[in-house]
């Protein structure tokens, strides 16, 4: 996973650099809170988010390398906060290789830390006076929670259910993040906007599809985290969904299948390789959209982080 | 506390109710959330927040009323977002008569409806594009969850510590409310401005030192909810800080004494006139700051608000 990060990072490794920089400067701080976000920073990922902003960005000819800065810096950080959030709600103990804050730190401090980075992020926000973004990034949240209360009280069975679920839970942001990178290149046509939108939604379903089936058919050793968490927890994701529906697995595998059951019956009946296909559909249709683009350097990088994503799962 | 609640509330009854139409139409919902939402709304309280914004903003001569509802509302949502979350943090089972979220629908639902609240008040901030007001509100957040995490990690014992809690628990959240009334009075003179921020303070100082005493001292039947609860969770404030440094209780009071006889030596040495003296004396200076301002009806409330938390002591 170490070395796929890499890779992925390579077309703006200087940028996420200064996206590091800067949160490092922004979530410096006196007393108490100061080693949980050290910690949290530590425990950086990707940083997928805010390149998607920076070379969406790019793309759309945008100038002003203080607000894209900041504005990517403020997009990890919601993203970061949501995390550590998701966390008290699943109860996980990792993430990343690293004991997730709830663990580390405690139930209550992960609520207040989640809020703090969330404060932060808005804060660098409204410095800009981005009323637009700042109301794209708060539908996000207010998406996501609603995602994620849905999921709690009365959680996905169907794959009509799934596919708004995986939208509120990663393709939402992901879509924000490239639709903000437009808007702060004030680009003029709305034409450009719907596009760069339209590419991060794809994006993030093939991300979240990608995750999902991953959770089933990774290598334990290189994804950095143990497999099968999904079916252990019970959780209908989009292999298990298309394995009743055609059959394949009994409506009641909770109770009759083992994990590796479960997997070898969906590998021979092909669920796997067809929801592979529906990866690969939605990271051509984010390779097509770019093609609207003028042909800059930002796009050839999209373009390959669109593939790395699609080969994240073979 | 309803008769209480009743009694503050009249200088603007009217607002309050636009406040909470405005609330229920925000806080609108489809799917799962909508339950929460519902009956968090049902637990509102004494709207004190919202009230100070509009009258502060009408005492210095605001004029645009929708902005003034969505920033009074907008205070509100951060308001209930972090009793919500608090309550997670302190475990607490109720608050002002009703069950807390996190024991009606689950400290998971509760972490995600907090956050929904808080994006939703910056969405509200967002559309009037209020850079100073998101500002000053993302400032206090953080100011909120640093004394949280403070006082998670490392309690208060002094008091010195105490007072640096208490402003960033209660009394910033309360400055920030005058503080941004006046903002978006957009009143020319910076003097109003720290005037009305200097009003809060010394009204949210007093605030919180009240509540800290009728913990030892309210009539627990007119105040709604048991008392004694921060002596029982071992919680170093007013009066026990001014007790044990005055030689009136040990310091080892967790382990030596019980909530009866520390109220009762407490009582007999004074601690708790003294603490009232205290009271008194930010309620004053709440006063005198406001006859800087023009006498106008805004002014009266405000003074009638002030000695209104003076007197919820006796």
């Amino acid at each position: 996973m170490k070395h796929a990060a890499d890779t992925l990072v390579k077309p703006s490794t200087s940028f996420v650099e200064l996206v590091k920089d800067r949160l490092k400067e922004i979530l410096s701080s006196q007393g108490s809170i100061k080693e949980i976000l050290v910690y949290i920073q530590q425990t950086n990922g990707k940083m997928i988010r805010p390149t998607l902003v920076k070379l969406m960005f790019d793309l759309c000819g945008g100038e002003d390398q203080s607000v894209v800065l900041d504005v990517a810096s403020g997009i990890e950080l919601i993203h970061m906060a949501s995390l550590i959030h998701d966390d008290i709600v699943d109860q996980s103990d990792t993430r990343r290789t690293f004991l997730t804050v709830q663990k580390r730190f405690g139930v209550s401090a992960a609520v207040l830390s989640g809020d703090y980075l969330f404060a932060k992020a808005f804060n660098l926000l409204a410095v800009h006076n981005l009323e637009q973004v700042m109301a794209v990034m708060t539908e996000v949240i207010t998406q996501m929670c609603s995602g994620e209360i849905q999921q709690l009280l009365d959680p996905v069975v169907s794959e009509a259910d799934y596919w708004n679920y995986i939208y509120q839970k990663t393709a939402c942001l992901i879509e924000a993040a490239c639709r903000v990178g437009a808007l702060i290149a004030e680009v003029q046509d709305v034409r450009s906007i719907d596009l760069a939108s339209k590419f991060g939604l794809a994006l993030g379903y093939a991300y979240q599809l990608i995750d999902d089936l991953l959770d089933y058919s990774a290598d334990q050793e290189r994804i950095g985290k143990p497999i099968g968490n999904d079916f252990m927890r019970g959780i209908w994701t989009l292999p298990i969904i298309r394995g009743v529906d055609q059959g394949v697995i009994t409506p009641n595998w909770r109770e009759e299948l083992s994990f590796a059951q479960a997997r070898k019956l969906l590998d021979q009946h092909g669920i796997f390789v067809e929801i592979k296909k529906e990866v690969e559909f939605y990271v051509q249709q984010a390779r097509t959209l770019l093609l609207a683009f003028p042909d800059k350097p930002a796009r050839q990088h999209l373009l390959k982080l669109a593939e790395f994503i699609g080969r994240r799962s073979y």
